[in-house]
């Protein structure tokens, strides 16, 4: 039996010495190595957080003292010693323990988050609830060095550093990277106080009240529980800035950082990915060459990232590629959006590239800063549509968010011709800002391009009669399904597909009345506030009748994405049936 | 002739004496004392920033150097000396001149910019645009100490202090208030800055990158002309630190700050207000004395609110009287609804109260920090519905962006009694966060209370039949005309109240079928993406004919109140035809 089996709950690992501490954090190293490995997650971030995450077990009394994990890229370690090692250990439970932390896995676990930047002001929260209770109990927030850019991380950070006055423990995992490397002046800061053992005098957290205290050695268990209990109860808010190893113990992710702060399943031996992805034509390329073909010509084309290259295919090269055009804000997606109105007001023609579930980070912006300015920002968001990933990271909810906002446009490109088309036209039109939806595969269509006067129209894919069935991007292929199932039940259905779903293409939803009695909606979002409501609105004073399919108003976790189609109502055979009812 | 009447353009300025810019400045604070006490508008902004903007349009050279003004509450000298001293001295001209900047009024303006905290990300995307054109001029951020608590500002401050490298001028117009007194340790380090006269080793700008320039007379013209001469053209991010008088010049504003920020119209000697709001019975005191209650029965409950206690009726008494259940976060909500999240999870009964366009402000942690993990906190939401006010401070949105989010149940009462009912009810729900439009008026209903299982349907005002008019809050009003007009059309309609647009009444829904061919929903909320397509979506299956009245999705901007409901057809006849015309 491995040391880490026996630990059912925290309270073993305070009862072990210094030595055992690191054989058990030999087999956590071990354990998250095995779960990556097989079915991929956050690989840097938690390798180097294994020994901080024992100290602060060992010291602190979770789950009365309350750990608050940012982002929980950093909480397998944690996790494993909270009574879900099997979920790392053993293949069979890994789908009974997601990735982040979770209230429904463990009373050690305070709240479900995977976006990031979060951990100071939930923590303050409990902070503050426990001081109104009049209750005793330590309160540490633990987040990333990368996750401190974000806007919410600095107002939580600005607040608590002088209105909490009680005890208040921000642990700082300074890994000295974000997802990518850091980039803002608190980093330079970081930098300083790592190179003057924490005494350098100009010192950010200092500045916004907190007692500091620097830890050079973070991988090191017996210096980080000295740390830990020089602060325990401490009566007024404190910083640990802990220097660690990211992606300790494994060559690989100690070497390469940026690919292995997050990896699908690979072979822990060689490094390899044990995944294909097939290869092939990549709309990341196509999207690339097009923009640096454009910078090499002298474009004034700014490409803004905020913290996630990898998600759109900026590997190193590209970034150096495309020089001071090329401008990765770091975790700050509102000063992304804030930033490239800007860069459209000054005259060039930014492109902000984001993960549909991050562009949740940054609405007043979209709204403000960029939609009632009307500058020409292109925002290409990736991810987005139906998913069985994480409730922290669905990609449903951005055109209800964003198609809503006055003065967007909203692009939902489905084939690789016409994606191509819509950039190059959000690139050169001046009318205000588009968003556009990436396709997440390429789809040859045998639609020519679209013109830059059929950019927000429907698109025919088939002229039928009675049944109209509208597909937003990637909703084309189950259309074509429905199409089928319904020519087998003698309906000639037609067959559209929506290429922006911001505004009604009037002149094709007023063709439809002329031969259809029932037109119905596909999207690969969540259903209230989408596009098909729009277009029941659209009819509803009509004789037509209309049938919208999407997703309910919930968030799923980790539901298989057939599973979702099922339980939307996504099936063919079904929606072929309803729609005859109506007829 | 006044000497501001000389002033066609800021060159005008250029050639002034010292003496003659002090004489301009007296003049500029009469101009705006004058239109603040006929219109009202923000007044201890304004005053104290005079002399800083005569300084930087001496120095610098708009528009080709750039200046931004952050939330623009500083800007009326600068719209004075850039050719609109009119908009300020001839009431005539006063609804030409927004209180905002706004580039359609001059080329000295380059954003229409309302909400605060975004000045330094706006500025730096100038500061990029210019860099990557190789041009070379000056730009510079304007930006007031209370709107430094934002995220959007502080993740802009953290890029531009590192990621520019090039010219960038940050001038904090420090006059040690927010609307109301400030929150967060970065103030304190402010004011340790002011105490030591900027020489203080810790200190937050230089953290984050800066070189640093303090000057304690904010209010010197001679002074501060040397200061900004002395980072004109620097080739590096540079924070010029002004110390300024809120309210310089006029005695009631320099003394009684928070009241002074903005203003109803008022009589310049007496400081009384010239408008009369009619007084009686008020939901601000209904609300604040439930709550206190509350709180003296020992009930934890956590009051929190982002910068705008005012807006509230949070005067300085009953900030007191909620002693340490009061927090005011500064302006911050992102941390305040993550905030808000924690407080229940601790145990606590949170209820932020938040201006409905600054609701914007902080749509992730409505829908991760809060909403996902259904944390059964109380957002109170003011200022809603239709309002004839700037484009950058409309509350139209609230429904589209929350009532789309899982699990935020989103209530629009219309009498007192439905809201204290609803209120209760939030308050002691366990099943998680409820948002609730606050009314703009005391309505007194013949309704009874509804109670807690009542609380999501919707309520009869009139059985009727044929058409069945859905309102949403204040629409009652409205619903009630149009039911008026059918009856003279000989159509007796049935009129509901939605008390909850975030999820579906299906029994009533179903009940309107049996004698109802046309619904007709009214909302005082954009159209797209509200309550009303939601409503077109569950009837377009049916034989049911449905109307959505609500607002078209644009940003308005000082438009009457009046216009905008015949803009959007919001007309009784024209809606009661419409129904007809369908039967």
């Amino acid at each position: 039996m491995t040391l880490l089996e026996t630990v059912h709950s925290p309270a073993v690992v305070k009862k072990m010495s210094v030595q055992e501490l690191n054989t058990l954090a030999e087999e956590i190293r071990q354990g998250i190595l095995k779960r990556d490995s097989l079915i991929g997650g956050h690989v840097g971030p938690n390798l180097g957080f294994v020994e901080a995450t024992l100290a602060l077990h060992y010291v602190f009394n979770s789950p009365v003292d309350k750990i608050v994990f940012d982002v929980s890229h950093q909480c397998y370690a944690h996790k494993m010693i909270t009574g879900r090692q099997n979920g790392f250990l053993n293949p069979n439970d890994y789908e009974k323990i997601s990735g982040f932390t979770n209230p429904h896995e463990s009373e050690h676990d305070h709240f479900a988050i995977g976006h990031t930047s979060t951990a100071v002001s939930l923590a303050s929260g409990l902070a503050k609830a426990r001081d109104l209770k009049g209750e005793k109990y330590n309160v540490i927030a633990v987040v990333g060095d990368g996750s401190l850019s974000g806007g919410e991380a600095l107002e939580g950070l600005d607040f608590a550093g002088s209105e909490l006055g009680t005890n208040f423990i921000v642990v700082i995992n300074d890994n000295q990277m974000s997802i990518a490397e850091n980039h803002g002046g608190l980093y330079n800061n970081l930098k300083l106080l790592r190179e003057t053992n924490g005494q350098a005098e100009t010192n950010f957290f200092k500045a916004l009240g907190y007692d500091y205290l620097y830890v050079n050695d973070g991988n090191d268990v017996e210096k980080l529980i000295a740390a830990f209990q020089s602060v325990k109860d401490a009566d007024k808010p404190v910083v640990v800035h802990l220097n660690t190893l990211k992606g300790k113990g494994y060559k690989l992710a100690e070497t390469y950082k940026e690919p292995w702060h997050w990896s699908v399943p690979f072979d822990v031996t060689s490094g390899e990915k044990t995944v294909d992805f097939g290869g092939g034509e990549s709309l990341d390329d196509l999207t690339y060459n097009y923009l640096q073909d454009k910078i090499k010509k002298g474009e004034k084309v700014a490409v803004v990232v905020a913290g996630t290259p990898g998600v759109f295919g900026f590997n190193e090269q590209r970034r150096q590629e495309m020089g001071a055009h090329y401008i990765d804000v770091g975790i700050a997606e509102e000063h992304a959006v804030a930033m490239s109105s800007a860069l459209a007001k000054g005259g060039c023609r930014p492109v902000f590239f984001v993960h549909s579930s991050f562009l949740q980070r940054t609405y007043d912006q979209l709204s403000q800063d960029l939609a009632l300015n009307k500058n020409p920002a292109v925002i290409l968001v990736y991810w987005s549509g139906i998913s069985g990933g994480d409730a922290t990271h669905l990609g449903c909810f951005d055109m209800a968010l964003a198609a809503n906002i006055p003065n967007i446009t909203f692009l939902t490109p489905v084939t690789k011709e016409e994606y191509m088309a819509m950039l190059d036209w959000a690139m050169t039109q001046k009318d205000g800002p588009v968003m556009m939806r990436v396709p997440n595969a390429v789809v040859h269509g045998d639609s020519v391009q679209p013109k830059a006067d059929e950019i927000k129209t429907m698109a025919w894919a088939h002229k039928g009669e009675k049944v109209a069935l509208l597909a937003v991007g990637e909703m084309l292929g189950l259309a074509q399904k429905v199409a089928d199932k319904l020519k087998a039940l003698q309906v000639d259905a037609s067959v559209l597909t929506v290429r922006c779903v911001s505004e009604f293409d009037e002149a094709t939803l007023e063709a439809l009345k002329a031969n259809h009695k029932v037109v119905v909606t596909l999207e690969g979002g969540v259903i209230t506030g989408g596009f098909g409501e729009k277009i029941a609105r659209y009819f509803g004073s009509s004789e037509l009748k209309v049938l919208n399919y999407g997703l309910k108003r919930e968030f799923t976790d980790r539901v298989p994405v057939d599973e979702i189609y099922r339980e939307n109502r996504l099936v063919p055979q079904l929606i072929a049936e309803d729609a005859l009812k109506l007829l």
